[in-house]
Order: C-alpha cells, then structure tokens, then sequence
C-alpha cells in the first residue's frame, strides 16, 4: 500500500465539516495535513492556518488541497496551490466563471498538476446505475425539480447571494451534473426565466428549458421549499422511465420501488481522486458551470422579495 | 478563376443591408442568390424569401449562407442551413449562448460543413497592424471604452432588449473580438458591473474588469453616449501603448497621430470566408461570446431608467 497523499482543507466550512473531514479521515489514501480558513476555526490536532501562503510556509507537507472555499476566491486560491505544484480538487463549482475555469485547466496542463472537479452528485449511490440503465435507449424527454429551503440547509451563507455566489444554482448545479454525465449527446440551454431577490445579486428560484439531442428538458430550482427537500431528475426514453430521486440517492424504473444502496458519495469521490494522484492524471469537466453561464447569459429577470435567512 | 459562390442573407435588417449586400455585390467571389427575411422586404430583383424552408424547397441555388437575424433565432436557422448542406456565416454573436455555439459547431463539424464566426471588428483597417506592433511585446494594462448611442444606431431593434439580446455588449462584443484576437493569452473576467432598464432584460451599460496573463483591462461599455462615437482599445506594454480608435479603424502608438487606411471591414470579412470556402474549412471562435456569458454570470446588478428609443 503507498503512503496516504497529505491533503489540506482549504475553507473551512460547512461542506468541509459535513462531507470532506468524514472522507479523508475514514480513507486509507489520505492523511488530513492541515485546514486553512480565513477567519474560522479547524479542528482540535490537526495544523490550521489562515491562508494557503501560510501554509506553504509553515512546513507541513501537503501533496494536494481540497478548495471549499465560496466560488468568489476559489481561482485565486487554485493558482496559488497549482503553483506550489499541489494537486486541487475543486469543490462545486470549480471556478467562479467557465473562462476562468478554462485558464485554471490550462495553468494546471502546463504545470503538470492533477486538477478534479468535484461533482459530488455525480457520485451519488445509484447514478452508475442509472448510467448504465440508460445505455442503448434514447431519452425523449426530461425533467428536474430540485428544491430545498436556503433557510434551512444555508443559514449565514451570504456569499450565495452575492454576484458569483449563484443563488439557487448553487444546489440546482447539482443536478446539471448529474444530467451532464447521464446523456450522451450535449446539452443546450435554451430557455430561462429567474426570480431574484431585490436585496440579492443572484436567483432565489429559477426554471429552465434544456435540450439534447431530440429531447427537451423541464427544469425547476427553487430554494424556498418548506416542504421537505425535491432532488428529483426523470428521464423518459424509448425504453422506459428513470426517476432518480433524493439527489441521485434513490432509483424507480417505470415507477416501482425505489432502490437505494449506501450513501458513500464523497468517500467514492476521495477514491476517484486518490485515483488520479495515483496516475498523475485531471478529470476537469466544466459542463455544468457552462450550463449554469448560458442559463444567467439569457435569463428573463423577474423581481422577488428581498431574502433574509 | 473558380465560379463565385452563391449566397443567401438570411435576416434582412440594417447590418444586411448597410454592409453585407455591398461586401457581396462588390466581391467576385460571391453572387447574392437570394435574400429571406420573416417579415421586411429584399432587393428588386434577387429572389426573397419568408424563410430558409421556402427558399430551400424554391429550387434557387445557394452554396452558403450569413445569417444575420437576431441572436435569439440564429442557432435554429444555422442548423436548418447545416442539415441542407450549406455553409454558414454567423454575424455575431455567432450564437445565443456558448453551449448553444459548442453544439452548433459540433454539428458543422460532423456534417463536414465550413462555419465562420464573423467577428467583423477583427477585420477593421488597423487591427492587422496592431497585432504586429504588439508582437514580442508584454501587455501590462489596457483599457476598453466603447460608447455610442442606441437611440441613434438601433432605433427600433427591441431584440437588443429582450433576454438573449445582449444589450450593450452587442456593439460591446466587437472590442471584446478584437482584445482576443491581440492578446496571447486567454482573457478572463473577473468583476462585472450592468446597468439595466426595468424595462428591459439586458444591460444599457456595463462595465468589466478583465484578466489577461499579468494585464488588467478596465472596460466601459455605454449606450447612452449622446456626444458622438468613443469605440476605443487601449494596451499599454513594455515597448509603448497602442490606442486602437473608431473601432479598429485608426492606430495611434505612443500618442502620435492616428494612422487610418481604407475600411474594407466586410470586404476583407468576405475574403475571407471566400478562402474558408475554398478549403473547406472553419473558422469558428467562441471566446468573444464566452467573456460576454462570464460578464452575466457575475453581474453585480443596478436599476436604471426605463428606456425608450
């Protein structure tokens, strides 16, 4: 068995906390080196700086960073990393805006650093199998709903509503990655309509028409769902109806019983990075974010009231 | 001398009238075999059409296409014209989004069909020189002004307005072509700043702060400049400062006087696309267009005056 790859946090907050700490710490692949929040604390035995150059400079090993930071400093803080020759697995999403994203994907070409965008959906229990399901059929039509209450799962994350911070996009690009990685022919915006907040830079509920190939796509984000959490993608295809639901976690065929199977969606992320340290290699997919650009690129912007957790 | 390709203009409005019908008139290279146009006239004397449909089943032979209609419709009509085997010339914005773009030049490609993204600014008299002046050059800060009235250059064209239409970024995407056409490295943005109508989807002014290599561009883009034309690029380098003025069409370096010559814009456009033909090949570049979605995906948004022309 190699040595664990030294890997540091980079943003300490809520998603490094829920998902990434539990990752590292339960895989034989990575050692937790150190955590880098700008104002926040880490945790109790592990180094934590306040910046990644306070990082470099202590001394502490690290191989490769994951970037949790908000989407605004992400690029900054990639260069940085890719230029201290560390591997970087990105955090949804990858980059602020999909140019930035296509120079941070050159810089680490030229540098010969590992670059991973993390889809984390894509790695939800029962997507492999809905890929597989779908092979051979062609999809006719599709549908996503994805909403949840921002009150409820982003409390005091005001960086969503800032200019960057995507709003309802934030969660609803996980269903754009789960779609993007489903359907094999390229998938094109071509309608949308957003709600946005008057105290916020960005959508509180959005809808979307998608198409692919000859299949068009109804989407729905809404972050103003009291009611309990939709994560639901359903494709209709020429050889039945796929309903994945609880953001990739659960799959119905035709309507019967929904199957699971265990949730291991970022240890099996972390497997696939460690993976690609292994071999030296990126898997940086820019697709959902460009889905994301061309969505805000022709909204039709309706007013909404003002937004207060 | 081969025989002149015969081309049809699909949307008949002002920029096919005031410069693509002379560039094709005054070319040896092309015949103009029909005009369409879903609602306006054409010309006395060459076939016009509603639509591409009536004019692909008239029997009236046409080797190519520029399309020229608004944004918003062009994707459809390119397909249509790909599919019948025709070459196609996008106006720019060469597509409603970039993915929209992505797929549309995938489709050309597969069915072997030559798309040009007509960046007509790339063409304007003293871009060439400029491109040479700069090489072996280090751009370390440049400067985009782009003003001019929409009451007096778009009367009338709501599409500008409407979701998709761009806005201030249509005449604005023309210095943004010429910028990437001369800078080596990839330009990124990474703040933007719209003001938009509250009767109106898109930004009447806008400005931009771009990234490229260790260069920053400060970008002023305005439509309601009622004190003539200001359609200037500026780079300051570590040999000197280029001033591109009148979109392209004059060069000053160092301060001197401007250097002018003949505008043969869309003759050279032409010529080009004729080249293009000859080989068989594309020429098609999306980066204009993926700066102006960047722009979008970021906005910090200010109300403004409803407007009206």
């Amino acid at each position: 068995m190699a040595s664990p790859f030294d890997i540091a946090i980079i943003g300490f907050g809520k998603i490094a906390r829920d998902q990434h700490v539990p990752a590292i710490l339960g895989s034989e692949r990575f050692a937790l080196a150190a955590t880098v929040d700008s104002h926040g604390p880490g945790l109790d035995g592990v180094p934590h700086f306040r910046s990644l150059q306070a990082l470099l400079e202590s001394g502490v090993k690290a191989d490769a960073v994951a970037v949790c930071t908000p989407p605004q400093v992400r690029g900054q803080i990639a260069r940085q990393a890719i230029a201290a020759g560390l591997a970087v697995l990105l955090e949804k999403p990858p980059a602020e805006t999909p140019g930035g994203f296509a120079a941070l994907k050159a810089l680490a070409g030229r540098a010969g650093v590992p670059l991973f965008t993390a889809w984390h959906s894509r790695f939800a229990a029962m997507v492999g199998e809905a890929k597989a399901w779908l092979a051979g059929k062609t999809v006719i039509a599709g549908r996503i709903s994805w909403r949840e209450s921002a009150r409820k799962w982003h409390p005091g994350q005001r960086w969503l509503w800032e200019a960057g911070g995507l709003g309802v996009f934030d969660p609803g690009i996980n269903a754009l990655s789960i779609l993007t990685e489903l359907l094999p022919d390229p998938v094109v915006v071509t309608s949308s309509a957003f709600e946005v907040p008057s105290n916020c830079a960005t959508p509180i509920a959005a809808t979307m028409t998608l198409e692919s190939g000859d299949a068009v796509i109804a989407v729905d984000l809404n972050f103003l769902e009291e009611h309990g959490e939709v994560w639901e993608l359903e494709l209709t295809t020429d050889g039945g109806t796929l309903l994945l639901s609880r953001g990739g976690a659960a799959l119905s065929i035709d309507g019967a019983p929904a199957k699971t199977a265990l949730d291991t969606e970022y240890a099996t992320l972390y497997a696939h990075f460690a993976d690609l340290l292994d071999r030296g290699e990126s898997d940086a997919d820019p697709a959902p974010l460009g889905l994301v650009a061309d969505a805000f690129l022709i909204a039709e912007i309706s007013p909404a009231e003002p937004y207060h957790d």
